[in-house]
């Protein structure tokens, strides 16, 4: 099968948002009016972002999530993407299945694919993505201010770290077994990108990003961008069962530089939790408090007592880790 | 130096027409009211689409050039570029010389870099490109109609086939040094985005698209979106000095289905001949007229006195070359 009739097989489906979809050297897109557009682009590389194990329809699935994850961090509305893909060979039964996962999650957000790029090479995964944000209206990182409170999204139930803990156990550090090792494989392998809980954030947040390279790593970035710092409670950041039942050094190791959360890290003033919660709830999930932005730049971590806790953390680094 | 200082360091030059440039989770786009948003990803893998022995700043240059020529063929005015990058290792002298070269055709084009990512893994380089065009302004493939004529742009002086041609010296299957092969070895490596052509042959041309597989099978996607077919005269497609001084069979190689030209395959209305030839000047490039457009589907090759040649070539395919 050549490269054309790939694309036609398995990245074609029709679109009806896009004035115009794939097939053309350009696909075209007709923002509504007012409305800029939020852009965002994800590499994946085997080894790096998944293992070569993956089941492919959950990498289709994770290629897309984590790019909506970013316009999820904006309070974009999903509107299209485009696919690069290099493949080391033709396996249709691979393309079938990575195929349907990322259309699935792509139905499921109105994010039609318009376009991309297929090539022979080393496996690699690039997907962009546009969405819809009111002008102004964009949420960033830059907008947290001394006296906002800190939070973390997150499934009910779940937390954040089982990404982490899933990889910790695919290293053999960490043993878990059965449904329990299948749950967080699940938060690893298919996460599930909070579009919903970032379009209801608009007007509400007052700084937002997504949690992509450890919590504590990408607070700092927020922080960097807003020009202030944090106090972080460590045992507030929430945690499913699986992880709370690890020693704690490998709990804090998860949650706080754990990293592939893709939950929403954002800050709002104290006069909104109820709205934050109520816009957790109309997304259909929860918020956890766990901190609140200072003044005084950098990062302090303390217990559930206020007791300075030693940072022995680091964030996620392509290039370092 | 890690992926943070890294990206601060070669790729975070400040935009002026980008409502947010890099840094947030998301860039923002404004488009202009009554314009659409073209878009085209291309991903260049070593070994695939380029050398590894390849200058990086012309890496750089043509990693871009590749797909401003997308949004030219379109006739779209360049806006903004997303660029991943999978790296195998941090080298500073490489990374200086792509981004100097990325730089200088973005802003020879007024194409802000605006967001992107960067990772480690096998060299590969993902371009994403946005356009400007008016609501129904845009170039497309699907356009052509019987009795148009088939037109190919060029440099002044210089023609289809030479970035093949190049390619088959460092094959060795041809010999050529010096200057010359410095030349060709330039069109491989340095393609020139027809982009102001492009813009101009708004409203003239009827259909268009970019040579990047080879001329034959790039038409014929042309000719399938358009549902008609063609005759080309295959001594009437320009080519250098350098190609025509070579055997017979390699400027048909080179020519009709070489491929990595990026100039423009467009079709236009006899009556429109002049307003053709004023476009191509106004852009500084030349267009040669090689054939016309027939109800008939197929694509017909003849030679100068009008005879079928055999379709001796083949276009390129990723999986299958």
């Amino acid at each position: 099968m050549g490269e054309f009739d790939l694309i036609a097989r398995y990245f074609n489906r029709p679109t009806r948002r896009a004035a115009l979809g794939p097939g053309d050297d350009c696909a075209l897109l007709a923002p509504a009016a007012g409305q800029q557009l939020a852009v965002s682009s994800d590499m994946l590389v085997e080894g790096r972002h998944f293992l070569s194990t993956v089941d492919p329809a959950r990498l289709g699935h994770k290629a897309l999530a984590v790019n909506l994850s970013d316009l999820a961090a904006c309070g974009a509305r999903p509107l299209a993407c485009t696919l690069a893909l290099a493949l080391p060979r033709v396996d249709e039964a691979w393309l079938a299945g990575f195929s349907d996962g990322l259309y699935a999650l792509a139905d499921a957000h109105g994010c039609e694919l318009v376009g991309g790029d297929t090539t022979a090479g080393p496996l690699n995964v690039c997907i962009t993505v546009f969405g819809e944000v009111p002008a102004g209206g964009a949420i960033l990182r830059s907008g947290a201010r001394a006296g906002d409170e800190l939070w973390v999204s997150h499934a009910p139930g779940g937390g954040i770290g089982d990404a982490r803990l899933a990889l910790e156990v695919f290293r053999g550090t960490v043993a878990l077994g059965g449904e329990r090792f299948e749950r967080v494989r699940r938060a690893m392998e298919r996460p599930e990108p909070r579009v919903a809980l970032g379009l209801a954030l608009r007007g509400v947040a007052s700084a937002a990003l997504d949690v992509s390279d450890g919590l504590l790593g990408d607070l700092a970035h927020l922080l960097r961008r807003s020009g202030v710092g944090a106090t972080v409670e460590a045992d507030a950041v929430p945690r499913s069962a699986e992880l709370a039942d690890q020693p704690l050094a490998v709990q804090q190791l998860c949650t706080l530089s754990g990293g592939d959360d893709y939950e929403l890290l954002f800050t709002a003033a104290p006069s909104a939790r109820e709205r934050v919660a109520a816009a957790a709830r109309a997304a259909g999930v929860a918020a956890a408090r766990i901190g609140r932005i200072e003044s005084e730049t950098g990062l302090r971590l303390v217990d559930a007592a206020q007791r300075p806790l030693e940072r022995a953390w680091t964030s996620f680094d392509h290039f370092v880790a």
